[in-house]
């Protein structure tokens, strides 16, 4: 048990009806080692008071405001989750790490490309922290996925499928007063669509368990219900640096899916599967013997994969908890005045994916590009 | 949003290596609805601070010392979570009832069940809360479980089945250094062993989704490792009034298992499955159609399953959580002076169960018995 | 590839409406070692000719007569499968292994424990083979499962659960016109109910894989759906010389179950488990390491395990292979003149189940007893 | 119960070491509606007279000599299995169909495109039944699965993806002696890699469920194991006729993975999976409601999928059954005089499927292209 005084977060967005602003507060607070102490949750001011005052906290009408008034605290906040609509993400972040303030931004890091490039100069020279909560790396079997793969268990990677159905926007919500359906398909709010919103979730975790990069890619990134304005499925071929062949599949009109992001890298004496239908599982096929099943929380496991768990084996931890790994690991970053927040995804990874996603929807049926956009 | 301020909670044990704890306080936590300001976390002062420092809150070096001051203060602790070994259960819910604060105690309820007896005294004349961490009665399925019997959709309950293996004392760890297995198979400390320890979890569940209460039972309850003092298997076989046929099983030595709880609940239409390896779903085998799979966070399910879900169906939630669902509803009749907690089991469960366990501890191997001891 | 010619077959029983009886042909004929050349399909004349020319073999309106003339035949049939309800497998198996005709028989190997006895007797007069189709022992993966047990590799065995739920007698579909229902609850063609039908399945099972033999056991052996003779529901407590503990539980009024037999065994280091849901895997969870699953038809396997399989990995066997395979190492036996059928169940498995079925129903209620029927 | 006599069947191929010809024998006759008479087993005369005789058929040294007799026969073959490598399907199809015997052919149907045109000549000059063994689509749940999207239950078909990984040529165990690999990695003999061998099964269960026809396609066609001359690792973006999107994967380096064929389409209201590993199983998953698990053998089912189960539910059925209900179907068809198979696949789906395979191997790596070849 460590003595250490929870680092100060103050978070802009996710306000009422938010689903990923309580994922933030809960996540950063779970294991003491953040609160949550000012928030600029949303334009309207009165409801950005009225959560403030819910979670005990100070609330500001505006965010930039509350940067500049927290900076200038004593007791201010250190750090700022960005919970926004994607539009925001790099002005929000600029100001707080200009501020001197560490930032912890949802995915996408961007609304598009020369913004992520923009905001990696600006991290550059701030000298501060920038996480990206790409939540999937932050669970315990996926930090030991990469871990097996670096050891080389698997020898050299030939294959990785990694697949995203969701089916919430099979009809237009958008149209319907659903809230988190209508900013994520407006092109001013989000930038991109599907691609943008969780085919850069796949595209990371593929990176982040394969070790290895993605070179080229073909696309085929299309827009299902009719009327609406961004992509809503994406599937793409890929190759990676050194050779291995790959295929990302993204939807959100795959009806009847709720959030089944599943990778499987083949090396080449076996396999591994992580999905996040089971997430404290990982399978493991071997070419040569028994398949294996390796359990979150257990002896066996690698480093990174056990500090990753709080409860014994058995108990499942989920969402929420995997969110706070990257909290934690966050925090535990900033109090020890490090450089880089160690596992948790950092800008460079946020500009890798917005150049995916560039590079997916400017070259979607037209056959092989290189990712930074240049026929391959 | 609500602008309730957090109930205060203090905590008794749960202090540096326990494993169940940090669960209080991050369960207690996480919807913002309790808030830790006390404990007295260990037997050992210098323990108790520096646990009392790591959290950020009044430290104590005992427990009564703690509740006296907590019941004193205008900005004292409400309520108490109680999380020693069983041996002080009663002593300490005993005495926090009896200073006016709300308890919400750890499982089994008491270490036996003329404590259990004395215990339900003390709470009604209390007029506080009190309310028992059966955990899995907090997951969202496990209540829509519940609420597919109450509604007869299976028709009459006709056949249960539940089944709690764990390995963990599988080998004679308690002689090792492991702390859990320590107090666990300690007569003074706990009572009775496996069937006290999760025994009383298959027990409790069976009942809450079941709708039916056991009435009549055939044990077989075993010491398996040489040398433990305390039962390590049972298996027991239930009859349940109106006539429904049971079996429950409980290990620490099915040696591979996990946390794996497991409940069959068989109506004249059809089964229900839920299990602890995959807690977000809830399977139905209809006699007539198709099997059906029921996934949290869906619009199909009860009102007492939709409200125990935070995040959008696919993302999961677990044992954190269902811990979290009984703090807030705790909270909430707390916040709002109610007589009862609702779904969270109280003290009459709590003595069901310790009438459970030394009914089948004592019949053990001669036959069927009723529930309160004498023959059947 | 052997030159042998199939060993010719005969069967009493299987006729028009019978489940099993087609089963036994298909078996018994896969894999080109027994072909059916005879039949007494059907106490009706009509429909024994009819099922005889479907099949393209010999009719024959009576059973006995049927054994004296293939007896007599030059190419006469030189075993016989005994399909009939139960009350006549003593006297047809008997008839036929005193005629000099190997036998097997469906299960149970009678209609209660003293026929048993006396066809003991008579297969150990006859010097001819008795096999009994216990199939579940014909899988891959079961056969794999005894051996990993044997070899110890599981430790000393500590608990064992076998599981046979159905659901298909939730109603009393016997009063309906369902065939298969009306003999197997009626006393006076089945013996006994659903522990005769399906518990000698587990039971076998159980004692087949664990190694281990029942001695003494503790049964709620009950008749749930109104008005049937026979019981339906059974639920058995078991305990193995040598100490082990175990539970069985059959039933036919599980709603919803379709035939979901399932095995688990746990040793001092760990746990296997198969299930009938998935016949080609069997899963060991070790204390101490991952978990494991196995595959049918890998080239890891154990010997009795990998002749069990025709088709490389991945391409499902089922029922009938599994039953295939009895029927292979039983016209193998045959064939090589030998004084025993391996790994096909014999009749002292036969007995061993009727002893099983007549004290569990006989002590039902009563608490424990030994497996004979005497008082523990 | 029918009285007809069986098909008279004859094989050519599947002699020793072949894995195929057995698995045409056991399934021709397993339901007793065909029987093997002849066979041209093997090129090397000496093995094609000891499976002619270990199986009891008439030996032939050579297949067209084969043919020539059994047509000249009196009791001579009625269908010829084509059960070779595939550069001799073409002439072996040809010359059974011009002698007037009806073909059940392996997949895929000839060596290449332009075979496959001029078979679909003979076919149809022949007035002879052809048969395709896409064993697949001999599953109940396969066909129950294509019933679904037909009554449109699902809505407009929206998205189908494929995968058929497989692992066993993670290593060029071709140069190791195995006899299954050396001819599928010879140009000469098989004519495409994966795409032809396993490639073909899933384009065709795709079209065979989802009931819309690919017309472009976008491949990326490789050989990762060094040295090998044929294709290893298929990956392929499709677009259907009528809009749907899809992805076909078919691999044999994906190393630890058996036959794991899996299917998922997607409708506006619900998407469909069946997966190889659990054959008996077809899951649906609804927008709007619970999921459903559909059995096989279940009296909710599709009357082709009731037809194409031979036991109870929950008595797993395999690859065989599967295999055996394109058998049982192609049988009636003669026996019938019937100018179709039904559900067998059919020469025009041989011809759509070698075009698939020719399409995707020549304009690998080069963009979409419509299915015919031409650009898209």
């Amino acid at each position: 048990m460590t003595t250490r005084e929870p680092i100060r977060l103050a978070m802009v967005g996710g306000g009422p009806g938010a689903f990923i602003g309580p994922v933030h507060r809960m996540a950063a607070e779970l294991d003491g080692r953040m609160r949550l102490v000012a928030g600029a949750f949303s334009r309207d001011p009165a409801k950005s008071a009225a959560a403030a005052q819910a979670w005990g906290v100070r609330g500001y009408a505006d965010w930039s405001e509350m940067i500049a008034a927290e900076a200038a605290r004593e007791d201010g906040a250190q750090a700022v989750a960005v919970v926004t609509p994607n539009h925001l993400h790099l002005a929000v972040s600029r100001a707080a790490l200009q501020a001197g303030l560490h930032v912890m931004s949802d995915k996408p890091a961007t609304r598009d490309l020369a913004e992520a490039h923009e905001l990696a100069t600006v991290v550059a020279a701030s000298g501060r922290l920038y996480g990206l909560t790409y939540t999937y790396t932050g669970y315990p079997m996926v930090r030991d996925a990469r871990e097996i793969v670096r050891r080389g268990d698997l020898g050299a990677v030939r294959k990785i499928v990694v697949e995203y159905p969701q089916g919430w926007l099979s009809r237009p919500i958008e149209r319907e007063g659903a809230k988190q359906a209508e900013w994520r398909v407006d092109p001013a709010l989000a930038g991109a669509g599907c691609i943008g919103d969780i085919g850069v979730h796949a595209f990371n975790l593929a990176e982040f368990v394969g070790g290895v990069r993605v070179e080229r890619l073909c696309a085929d990134v299309s827009t299902v219900v009719p009327g609406r304005m961004l992509d809503d499925d994406c599937n793409v071929l890929l190759r990676f640096k050194g050779g291995a062949r790959g295929v990302l599949i993204a939807s959100q009109i795959s009806a009847g899916a709720r959030n089944g992001l599943k990778l499987q890298v083949y090396g080449e004496k076996g396999g591994l599967t992580w999905s996040h239908d089971r997430p404290a599982e990982l399978t493991i096929d071997w070419l040569d013997g028994p398949s294996q099943t390796l359990h979150a929380a257990s002896s066996y496991l690698s480093g990174p994969a056990q500090v990753a768990s709080r409860l014994p084996t058995g108990h499942p931890e989920g969402f929420i908890e995997a969110f706070a790994n990257l909290y934690r690991d966050f925090a535990e970053a900033i109090a020890e005045g490090r450089a880089d927040a160690g596992l948790v995804p950092d800008i460079a990874e946020g500009v890798r994916s917005m150049a995916f996603v560039e590079t997916a929807v400017a070259a979607s049926g037209q056959g092989w590009v290189a990712l930074n956009g240049s026929p391959a």
